[in-house]
């Protein structure tokens, strides 16, 4: 009985450190697999995650997105917008850390852009109109890389300035613009897409205005004498710059045109834009008529453009346009009634229009309609050569049928704009009303057993009101899926308050499993990411660390004919107010560090910095002269200035370049010249 | 024997389960407590861990510095200058993102900072010397924060301008600047501290220079003619404004006084600056004469400058200054002579000059010096009572005996320049030729039993070539501790190459625990973070969101006389050639919408955002006009242009508001009035 006893309890014992082994281990379980993850952390670690209270997405957030010290984990670049800062802002992904901000429309003195340098001041009145009406920002809106074979290739970025109907070029070597371009006859550059070999960079205009440039109409001539345009700027890829002179645009009505995208693949030589205010608005709050905002919302339906722009070319090339403030302008008479311009049907106030990467499919929205339209290409091509047209539009352009040309018409949920698309056939629309990203599948074969094509798969909560999105890819011909970024127009009380101007938002986004998950939530207080190209951080490993030779002019991408090497400084007197300096700089000294001037003088100053070595850069500031120049090793750079007030204006460098930088330095002396004073 | 040995049995298998519990118990567990990571972390972060092969110290860096989407997990700001971006750029803390960069001396034009508003050109304008040299960007080194009792009251945010010699006070309500000040008689302010209470924002020059501002005077007349001061701009707590005619300064010899420091609690009304160029080396490279870098670097030691501000101000307020550029001036004879000015010998070329949180000591380093000198405030005040001076300088200032003021001596490492502390006895130093933080222990009684005072305790390296480092309120009376930011001035290959001017690279250093380790690296490529102040994000609750009256003037800080709301908006012309606006701004319309003006107008708009929402910022961009407004919740801004052109040209709100905010629109309709034309 006693053995039997000592039997059973042995049993009881067993069995309880079975229970207790068993708990053990399946504590130590999650999931399918047993973890490791207790040997990879520290106890530290362990305290960390239960003193911040993480749950287990921030912490896989956390180990994804934090950046190594010293390492490259960034796997992608994100070229965003500055919106009306003019600038573009690129940021890392996953870590979200912002790597440079690129002085485009706007001053920006750290990198002496419109302080002064007169390179940046060359390339900016390039883009003016008219000389006395100078412009010094830009609200820049599209960042869109350019394309060989509708992929991204990582040369140049260009970009329109919706403020001012312009469109600037930065090349992807030294990360500099390179070149800012009037378009003319429009007041506003809105839409903005390169052809799928960078052949053209294509805008459409925001307002319409009479033309050419600096027309006056009575807004009540509005229908008669107002209209947009869309502008294929002949791009050199070699050069890297607009030609203008090779340069073309069509002529549309006054609809705001907005967004473009263009074919890709199958639908190669056509451009797509769509269209908003076909009611032709345009207010008059204070005049007894509704705003613009009730006035523009009136009709069902929109349009999208389709744009044979292969049949344009030819007609261009064949004479058939007229010349309107300078550029060839094919009329939109010729367009409509040749076989280049119809229009489809689309729910009311569309904001995008966006063609699948296979270029089979356009996408647009109505942000009043709780659907995003698909039209198939296939479909437009037959219904045109079948001449399946529902009417004229009252400008004579073919409206194509709706019916004839939608493929699927998908509910995705409140206040659709954009939609991007990743690598397994998904396609992610930014929802405005909903604050949300909805996830929807896209027609063809599905990877994933019993799917339906076109239908909703997830809606994933951002905060708060998501205007552009961007997919790494998600434009072009070669998506790559993994990360989306959705960029929020609203953060209200989601960063602790920094005044009544608030940071807006971008949330990054995990798309490479069946759910979106948010990683992270980047605060953006420097500008207005308004929308966005993400391409892989392998695309720009040729980027330049310093320039090719010593003496280099970054606007011509040639050697500065006032370029020079050590000793061949000198200060030359070219006439009684003239004063020529060749000037090098090498950490930590000038030459010259003295500048012997006269009150009235007029100083031409050529600035060479002879380093070498990567990140070299040396700044120069003169006193009181609004005068920053920033100049990477190797660059020539030039600054002219009138020499008004006599005294001692010292200058120095602005880059701290080496332990004796403060004492890299000089002097310009003015002597009077006579008794003139503007003192304030 | 059966049931023997099955209770073997029994118990060898009780044995085995205890044995594999007690190994799982223990492969569940490192170090001393048993570890829950295995609950909270899922397979996937386990996966993450292996994939990115981080270690443990990463794992616990990402975990610390994750900041929870939507949640307020920045313990710190830190306020960073943009150096020659001329902005100040608030980084969360340990999150490392950018919360705002703060518009202060250059074009904003997110902020709408100098691209119309009148507010903002009238603020720059109050910094110009001459009227006709105006200014438009400046280099902001050193962002303070105000104090009270020397501990951060959060505010104010002061910071000169090194280039122009100005100094900049932004409000800490509305993160907004409200003021520029032109120095008098400098060209160029670089250190700059407040006064225990705020009472004086004192800059000290770094260039010397004739004086009044714009006398010229040769160069070869540096000793005699060319002078530096240190000004102590008196500031009005309440308003939050410098009041110029309040304000004095004191004559300095032609040394480079560069940055200040002031004392606190026992040495309350003292102030120290450093100094280098004793030499007074003029540079001359291509003169024959050696640069600057050598010339200022002859001396073995330079002078720390010691200043009794509280005796200055008593001379000033018995008159005892003369009017020099519109500012009473104490001068340098009277300075010396009367005890208000002194000088200690420090080791050649120092950078910093840092008071101790008790304001018992003052260190310095001498940057070609491996070793930090600390001074004692006692000791120097008993020299100065015992007038233990080893001789005058040749300007007549009195010499402190070195070995009578001098307390330690401590060696660092090579290339020391600055140095903050924490709340723990410690001192840090960054070292610029190290590219190394060290910690040192200072005097008094030590936490950790046996530790030495005096003593570097350890040396962390950093990437590359530190300059500043801030420690969070590690320059005030009260330090927090916990983390440091070391500012480097390199980053060299640290990050992807962006082209030449390669982004600098701040990282966040954890000095809670007995070594410092790194826990986060940050690039920066907006401006050249050249210093900060941290402090607690608690400090800064009030900050407003929304302005708190419709019609507010953020300049003054009071309402809007041009002010309005709904249904007073009109268009006023006000003579042959004027044209005065009131508008109204709210989601999502302009009232009025359209505007008709002749060419040669002058118009002046006064826009209102009538909104109370937080967040609500609109914008107004005219085309052609360069014009680009951020208008805040209740605020109101004016802007005013002349209508060159005749033409149409449309506005629009830049800050994206509502789902209807493409349609946020106006015309400006501009009738010709006569032929002129500027056409480019």
């Amino acid at each position: 009985m006693e053995k039997r006893r000592l039997v059973q309890t042995g049993f009881a014992l067993i069995a309880v450190a079975i229970v207790i082994g068993a708990f053990i281990i399946r504590s130590s379980r999650r999931g399918d697999e047993p973890s490791t993850a207790a040997l990879a952390l520290g106890p530290q670690a362990d305290g960390v995650i239960k003193e911040r209270q993480l749950n287990p997405e921030e912490v896989e957030a956390a180990l994804r997105t934090y950046p190594r010290p010293g390492k490259y984990d960034d796997e992608f670049f994100a070229f965003l917008s500055g919106g009306h800062a003019g600038t573009v802002v690129v940021v890392g992904l996953p870590s979200m850390r912002i790597l440079k901000q690129i002085a485009v429309y706007s001053q920006d003195a750290w990198q002496g852009w419109l302080t002064g340098s007169k390179e940046s001041e060359e390339i900016a009145k390039e883009g003016y109109f008219y000389k006395d009406m100078p412009l010094d920002w830009g609200d820049l809106h599209h960042p869109k890389l350019s394309l060989t074979n509708g992929e991204y290739d990582g040369k140049y970025l260009a970009c329109a300035d919706k403020a001012a109907g312009r469109l600037a070029i930065i090349d992807l070597r030294d990360w500099k613009t390179k070149q800012i371009v009037k378009t003319p006859n429009t007041v506003s550059d809105h839409g903005n897409y390169w052809t799928p070999n960078s052949e053209y960079f294509v805008t459409s205009t925001f307002f319409p205005a009479p033309q050419p440039y600096g027309t006056f109409e009575p807004i009540e001539q509005y229908a008669e004498k107002y209209r947009g345009t869309i502008t294929f700027h002949a791009f050199d890829t070699n050069a890297g710059r607009i030609r203008l002179e090779d340069s073309w645009q069509i002529e549309l009505p006054p609809y705001f045109q907005d967004l473009i995208s263009a074919g890709k693949k199958v639908s190669t030589g056509w451009m797509f834009t769509n269209s908003l205010n076909t009611e032709m608005a345009t207010g008059g709050t204070l005049e007894g008529k509704p705003a613009m905002e009730t006035g523009a919302s009136k009709n069902e339906m929109d349009f999208v453009h389709v744009i044979n722009w292969k049949k344009a070319e030819e007609l261009v090339k064949a004479g058939k346009t007229e010349n309107v403030g300078g550029i060839r302008q094919l009329k939109l008479k010729t367009a409509a009634s040749e076989g280049v311009l119809f229009f489809i049907p689309v729910s009311k106030s569309p904001h995008g229009v966006d063609v699948t990467p296979d270029g089979k499919y356009i996408c647009a929205a109505g942000k009043l309609d709780p659907h995003v339209t698909v039209y198939s290409f296939e479909k437009i091509q037959k219904a045109l050569a079948e001449k399946n047209f529902e009417s004229n539009d009252r400008f004579g352009v073919p409206i194509l049928k709706y019916d004839a040309v939608r493929e699927e018409y998908v509910e995705v949920g409140l206040g659709p704009l954009h939609t991007e698309f990743d690598d397994k056939g998904y396609a992610y629309t930014s929802l405005f009303l909903d604050s949300a990203v909805a996830k929807w599948s896209l027609g063809g074969p599905r990877q994933k057993p019993g799917e339906e094509p076109w239908k909703l798969q997830q809606k994933l909560s951002v905060h708060y009101n998501i205007g552009h999105l961007t997919a790494a890819g998600g434009d072009s011909a070669k998506p790559y899926g993994k990360y989306l970024l959705s960029l929020n127009k609203w953060s209200v009380d989601r960063h602790p308050a920094v005044g009544p101007l608030h940071p807006q938002n971008l949330q990054l986004i995990d798309i490479s499993g069946d759910k979106m998950k948010i990683l992270y939530e980047l605060p953006i207080g420097i500008g207005e990411p308004h929308a966005s190209n993400i391409a892989p951080a392998s695309l720009f490993k040729g980027a330049w660390t310093t320039y090719p030779e010593v003496g280099f002019d970054p606007r011509t991408m040639k050697k500065d004919p006032y370029g020079i090497n050590i000793g061949q400084e000198r200060v030359v007197r070219e006439d009684e107010h003239t004063v020529r300096v060749f000037m090098t700089q090498v950490r930590s000294q000038f030459r010259p560090d003295i500048l012997r001037v006269r009150q009235g003088d007029h100083v031409i100053l050529h600035v060479t910095n002879v380093e070498r070595a990567r990140d070299a850069t040396h700044g120069l500031a003169l006193h009181g002269h609004n005068v920053n120049l920033s100049i990477d090793p190797g660059q020539t750079t030039t600054v002219e200035f009138d020499v008004k007030h006599p005294g001692v204006y010292p200058w120095y460098c602005t880059e701290f370049c080496s332990a004796l930088h403060m004492e890299m330095t000089g002097w310009m002396l003015v002597e009077p010249r006579d008794e003139r004073s503007g003192r304030k």
